[in-house]
Parts: structure tokens; sequence; C-alpha cells
């Protein structure tokens, strides 16, 4: 499958490496791909800059947004919060026409220290914004809730029994990502909360999480709910 | 032990029988006691009014929130979010002062409409302004992630084996409430999130218990931390 992935930091590199180890083609979107390369300084983890990655990672392509958007059946958006309407803008409205999106960003604000607040929260959230602003895609906000190496491999904890929610209007659009988390990271508890207003839900869960990651020294954890 | 438990809706009623239960002498404050007991309509879930509650719990007494904040060596915080601060302030600083304040209060609104909004989120919490408005009390936030009758017995979900957190900024008062919960109601996963700013994070996460409720259509469920 042709996938767009929009993003390059750790989320976008996650999921595009584990996408193409799958045999799908993925393009990765930027801003400015000439600035990408460019780049030589580290990460903020610490990581290789993203020209670096890209070399031990030579199934994966790079391009615009709009380029990605092209390329995508289906587009995977892993950019910072802050910067989600601005990359969706420049992608092009003839690009992303009908198709998914599958939305993993938070609304962090880092700009005020530690932990971020959110810049959208409460009687809105992202992933409605999106959906709002871009009405030609069908919105899925999913695996925002987990580290990036847990999105692509559940399994990795607690033999994979800990839960994934799902938020969008479109319950096809919905049943087809359901469908994805299963058969390409393994999710086994995946849980459709309802229409994209519960993506408020998922995303004000991100400062309980952050504090779980405190708590726990780890941010390799999930919740498993039971009733 | 001398209890004063304020709010005498659902979550007081379900505390306060249970502790008395427990043997504990138990006071629920409200607001005007004469008022609260000349209500004759039933409550919002059709539960009876609260004179026809206590004639059938004749071990709990009702008073006033000074009276309340008097009697208990200990105060728990049940009313709504919206009237707790001045709750707080009717009990007194000198009926309040140096006690623990257990604050299952969580700041919904649903002048708004369903599903509530927050009346304070982010950036701030109700523990928080509770802490520093009533600087006398050792707040310690707990037990505002479950529905009420969850929070007296959490064994009748999955075993028990699901988690309760803490907030707050004295780790003596939160090691003393993580007994009770432990010895009173059998909590047995009980998570220290760390200071009351972490109060955000489990006030936060009403949006999303909200949104499982309705997708799992019943109230009593918890998540499992698991890492």
């Amino acid at each position: 499958m042709k996938i767009g992935v929009f993003g390059t930091g750790g989320v976008g590199q996650t999921i595009g490496a584990k996408l193409v180890e799958l045999g799908h083609e993925v393009m990765i979107g930027t801003r400015d791909v000439a600035k990408t390369m460019a780049h030589t300084e580290p990460g903020p983890f610490g990581q290789p800059p993203f020209s670096a990655w890209l070399k031990q990672n030579p199934g994966i392509r790079l391009g615009s947004y709009a380029d990605a958007a092209r390329h995508g059946e289906v587009i995977i958006n892993a950019t910072s919060g802050t910067g989600s309407l601005d990359a969706l803008h420049q992608a092009g409205d003839e690009n992303l026409n009908g198709k998914i999106l599958i939305d993993l960003a938070n609304p962090l604000d880092f700009s005020r220290g530690m932990p971020p607040s959110l810049t959208v929260s409460n009687t809105d959230s992202l992933g409605e914004q999106i959906q709002r602003e871009i009405p030609q895609v069908k919105v899925v906000k999913t695996l925002n809730t987990v580290t990036a190496s847990l999105m692509v491999n559940p399994g990795q904890l607690a033999n994979g029994e800990h839960h994934i929610f799902l938020s969008g209007n479109d319950p096809v659009a919905k049943a087809r990502v359901a469908e994805w988390l299963a058969t390409w990271f393994g999710w086994k508890y995946i849980l459709d909360l309802g229409d994209i207003t519960t993506a408020r839900g998922t995303e004000m869960y991100l400062p309980l999480w952050l504090r779980l990651w405190g708590a726990l020294g780890t941010g390799l954890l999930n919740v498993r709910v039971v009733n």
C-alpha cells in the first residue's frame, strides 16, 4: 500500500520504518526537503539527524507535504500538534481529497516548560480542528496515547493486553484503521470511542500519561481498560 | 476514626455509608441543614431524597460544613467540583487547620450540555485551587477517576487489579491516605503521581472516562496501568 507519513521526527521515523518493513511504499512528507536534509544536529533525544536516518532506511522516500499526500492512499499525521494544521494546508486539498487521515498528533505546548500544557483542549481538540479545517479527509484519531515504539509493537508490553482508542466521524474509515492497527502492528484491544469529538478525551489523557511516565520512570506504558 | 464528609450527593452517601459500616464516626456536611432535610424530590439518578437516605443510615449525622469539619480528624471532599471551594471556605480555617483533606471532586461543568467540560484544566486544577486557597489543609487528590461504588469496593471489578492515583504535596499525608485506601476499601494498586499539580492529569482524564462509559455502556470501569 502507498502511505504518506507527515513528519520527520521520532514518531514519523518509527511508523515509516515499520511500514516499509511490512512491504508498504512509504513517502515521508516535510515542509522543506532541502532544509530537512541539511540538518546536521542530533534530535532532541540524541537521535541521529534525519538525513543520516534516511540513509539507514533506503526504502523510504522524502518529499514535500504535497508530494507525500499525493503519494499516499492513506495519510498518517505524525507532525507535532502545533504544526499539524499548517502541514495539512500545505498538502493541498486536491491531494487529500477523500483519503483517510490517521492522526497521531497531540497538541502539546512545551513553550511554558515541563510538563507541557495543551494548546487546545476541553471544548475542542486537534482532531476536531483538523476535521473542521480539512473536511476533504476522513480523520481517524488513534495511537496518540502511547509512545512511538509501542504504537508499532504493542506486543512488547504485557503481551499486548492493553488498549488503543479510535475517534472519528466515518465508521467505514474507523473500521479500516482498526483492521490496519491489528494487521500491521498487532493491536488486540481496539476501542471505538465514537465521533471525532471523543478525541478531546484521548488528547486530554496526555497530561496523565506524562505524569505516569514520571512516576514509573518509563514511557513504555499504557492502560488496559477493565469493566 | 472521626470523619467529616462534605457533600450529600451520591458520592458522599456511598463513602459515608461504607465508613460507618467500617465502624467510623461519620458526619456529613452540607451548606444548609434545614434545606437539605426539606428536599423531597428524588436525586438526578432517581435515588431517594437525602432525608429518606439518612433515615436508612441512622449511624450518620448531618451538620453544616463547619460542624463536619470540626467533627472530622480527616475531611473528605465529595461536593460537586463547582461548589468545593465555597464549601471549604464555609467550613472555617480553624476547623480545618492541619487536617488531611481527601479531595474526590472533579470540576465538571454540565451547564453547556453533555458531555460536560471542565471549569478548570490544563494549566491548573481543582486540587491545586483548593491547596492554594485553603493552605491550612493537606490536600490529597484521589478516587476522582472512578465511580462512587468502585471507590469503596474496587474488588468488585477485575479482582481489584486496576489502579487508583494519588496527588499531593505532603508525603506523610499521602502515605496515610494510601494506607486508608488499602485498609478501608481494599485498593491494591495505588500509584503516587507526585505533587498536587499532578491532579491536572487525573482531572483531565475525566473526559476520556466519560467517553469510555459511553462506549462500554457502564460506569463500572477503570484502567490498569501496564509497564
